[in-house]
């Protein structure tokens, strides 16, 4: 009876901005997606609390927890593990509530594997256009690091290519309002409605 | 150089509040569409400019019009032509302006066979649900009117096939909002936004 609720994947080059526009996202007291709370292995850090900053568990329970499948996707940082519960993301998602991760981008080619049908957003640096303008006006940046910049853009531009949303992190705010558009728009998709409407036609 | 922009095109069946979402919406400070004015050979009512509320055109002038290709879709409503002219449509686009056209069912699906690139917007009258719910509980409407009510839905979702969004017009505002927030998310997709990383990486 319940429509099923959006899969809504936030990722991007690392030092991009992810957890920052993740936060300001969900500082606004009109949103309407469910954070997916990442378990990990490292210590909790002040102030962190279980279950709302991190599930926090042991490196054995974190192990037990792949060997089970109960992982959407992990990863291995600096000697911590880090994954996405699949039985929270799978159940509020069934609720038709819609879940919202921020991960890494092989995490995020992770979850396209097991959730093709998931939004995945990319989000990116501010456009190259500006970036040139700017390292060329100010003067002080040497031809080499103009070329690692473009050599970057170039990465970048094949990373996108798993996603089907592409946000720039110009500002904070207006990178949270495109986010907050695409998903509106989403649940506006014909398919997505004309389902609904089949649904409600069915009943009567 | 310049990236083309979207044409935006909203439809629907008659009576749903088409013209009244649109005037809403090009009443918004911040928007940054562009209205497509159409051609008429219907007299100016009082207060309409040329070149504004409509272009004023003659019968002859109208088929003229139609025989040379100018326009993009037309039809004749109670004695009167009504169409949408191509080349503002196709300058603005090349300008990379967004152009919004209101217009006929029978016109949108026109439009979708010249453009079928554009961004198709159906804009549906509240949920069937609701609409049960309000007739059920009023219990003034009878049996009939209810079933009226199907074979209009049913009728509706057969015309939502040639569409890519659907927009329910349960208030003004939000069908605005919502209309807003897909076009912002259609710039946000990664194809378009590809081709700009391409073309700027191809520039320098």
């Amino acid at each position: 009876m319940c429509e099923r609720g959006l899969l809504i994947v936030l990722s991007g080059p690392s030092g991009v901005g992810k957890g920052t526009v993740r936060k300001a996202l969900f500082s606004q007291p009109d949103i309407n997606l469910h954070y997916s709370i990442s378990v990990t292995t490292r210590q909790p850090r002040e102030g962190e609390i279980d279950g709302v900053d991190y599930f926090f568990k042991t490196r054995e329970e974190f192990e037990q927890m792949i060997r089970e499948n109960k992982l959407l996707e992990w990863a291995e940082y600096v000697g911590n593990y880090y994954g996405t519960p699949v039985d929270y993301v799978e159940k509020t998602l069934q609720e038709g509530k819609d879940v919202f991760l921020e991960i890494e981008v092989q995490g995020a080619l992770q979850v396209r594997k097991a959730f093709p049908e998931g939004l995945f957003i990319f989000l990116a640096p501010p456009s190259l256009n500006e970036l040139k303008n700017r390292i060329v006006t100010r003067g002080t940046e040497s031809e080499e690091l103009i070329n690692d910049r473009m050599k970057a853009a170039k990465e970048e531009l094949e990373m996108m290519d798993a996603y089907d949303y592409v946000v720039e992190n110009d500002k904070v705010e207006l990178a949270c309002e495109r986010i907050k558009a695409i998903v509106v728009a989403e649940h506006c998709k014909r398919e997505r409605v004309a389902q609904r409407y089949k649904k409600m036609l069915e009943v009567e």
